[in-house]
């Protein structure tokens, strides 16, 4: 049930001639004020502006030809959704994703874009699992879930196959929600480069997976709330065996902390990301200490915001 | 007391070693919207974030070393000034600059932290001029004018050089205001693929460039505001016959055509560039007709913005 870096190495055979191998970039600035040297993955420019492409793709180029003709499903505060939409559009077959009403305008008008059905529903995950219940009784559409599915973990465990050939890294942060990422990331690394520490990052107000791995056992978080709009959701049941196996700890980070280490990255990379993807950076520079000469991974997970809400 | 492809090669050995060779940015989705294939270079990513460095540092490097002693100094209204105090500090001599006090706060912070003596003025060509003779007549520093100075447009023309290598282009559309890039754009470009048309856009509220082809003679605007604060300035007696002589045209673009463009680079690119850098896109959109299927390059100028006074 738990996907191995062999299926993450058959992610990015499949999806590799749809995505984008994404830059690393570097800051002088950046590295001078946190004391180590930081090489940012630029998922804010991947395909749908962030990392989830990776993951829906694979789940959709997986599946049967059979299955396709019913299309495929979904709920998701938002990237997850324009992923699904774009892999669906790739493989020319039908998309509905359900999302909540509270999600950013940009997000909603872009899966649209892609040419998915929308379904709003309230900013609740039970609202959000029921309606997706009801449109798949009807459509018979494959679930492709955000996070909590092998062949997602493993298509987002390919951001590390990049970075590992990009550069020598002795410690990867990864924001975390639901943890597709994070596990992806970190099942990757383990076994392809033992001595690169793999580490979470989320916001204090949604610190479901730090408490997690000090319980031992899922925590969620229901009904918290953060400018980290994509890490609201909080780990399943497949994330979280691997996330306890391969991850060397979780940070946590205010939410100050986080819109100042956006800001930084917008002014010193001329980068636009989301709040989510700041959250890494807030960490390492909560922690400046831990991490003080060391070659850090930082990945910039998305960058779809909301440019008439900005946290300034 | 013109510069030469020949000048040109010779800045980008000199400078060469000291700024980034920058990379080139596509978008399928802003492709579809103008009907061009368009090619976009990140000088927003430069040095200092925008071209400027190149000039500047192509004149400091060329200073014998009997004038460095004395130091540099300039005015500009903000690029200009952090280039010639960030290639001053490579080369370890003193820089002084002149600013307009309406410069925007993140441009003077950038020159004080590059080590510069900033000297704010009143923001009129006249008190810039005035303030910078005071100094210089106080230190005997050598003035590295920001755009009309032959080791700087040469400097400018090393963007060129890049393009050209990194792309099959079949026009090059440039932000003009003093004219250092376009001119050294121009230059460049026409020897080396004549096929290619290079292009200059400013904004319709600081027109001089657009009046001074016209005209044959050089047309200042003189208390013309726009977003574009990069764009204020007027040709000079080197720029201008040089952009006479090659540069195909001037589009000139209205201000909510420039806000419409950054914010489709920001949106598209997940780039941050300032209002100046947009206005080639901005022009590229108006006259799309014109550039239908073909090839086209823009100079992403810039990056710093002032991210408390975004025009939307």
């Amino acid at each position: 049930m738990s996907p191995t870096l062999d299926d993450v190495y058959a992610a990015a055979e499949r999806i590799g001639p749809y995505i984008h191998r994404t830059p690393v970039f570097t800051s002088a600035a950046i590295d001078e004020l946190v004391g180590a040297h930081v090489i940012f993955k630029c998922e804010n420019l991947q395909k749908i502006g962030a990392f989830k492409i990776r993951g829906a793709s694979n789940a959709v180029l997986s599946l049967s030809e059979y299955a396709v003709q019913s299309g495929v499903a979904t709920h998701s505060s938002g990237n997850h959704a324009a992923a699904l939409a774009q892999a669906a559009r790739w493989r020319g077959i039908k998309a509905t994703v359900v999302m909540p009403e509270n999600a950013p305008a940009v997000k909603v008008a872009a899966v649209r874009g892609y040419g998915a059905r929308v379904e709003l529903c309230k900013p609740t995950l039970q609202a959000r699992e029921s309606t997706l219940a009801s449109i798949v009784s009807e459509t018979n559409a494959s679930v492709v879930h955000p996070y909590n599915d092998v062949r997602v973990i493993a298509g987002q465990g390919t951001v590390a196959l990049e970075m590992l050939e990009q550069a020598t890294l002795d410690a990867i942060i990864v924001p975390v929600g639901g943890g597709g990422l994070l596990s992806g990331i970190a099942l990757t690394t383990k076994p392809l480069k033992s001595g690169t520490l793999v580490y979470g990052a989320e916001p204090e107000n949604v610190d479901d997976a730090y408490r997690s791995l000090q319980s031992g056992k899922l925590m969620p978080a229901p009904n918290a709330t953060s400018i980290a709009d994509g890490l609201l959701t909080a780990l399943g049941d497949i994330t979280f065996p691997i996330i306890r196996r391969d991850v060397a700890g979780i940070m946590t980070v205010s939410e100050v902390d986080i819109i100042a280490a956006m800001r930084l990255i917008w002014e010193r990379l001329k980068l636009l990301v989301e709040p989510s993807a700041a959250v890494p950076l807030a960490a390492l520079m909560v922690n400046s200490a831990q991490f003080a000469g060391k070659q850090v991974g930082i990945v910039l997970s998305g960058g779809n915001v909301d440019l008439d809400n900005l946290p300034w």
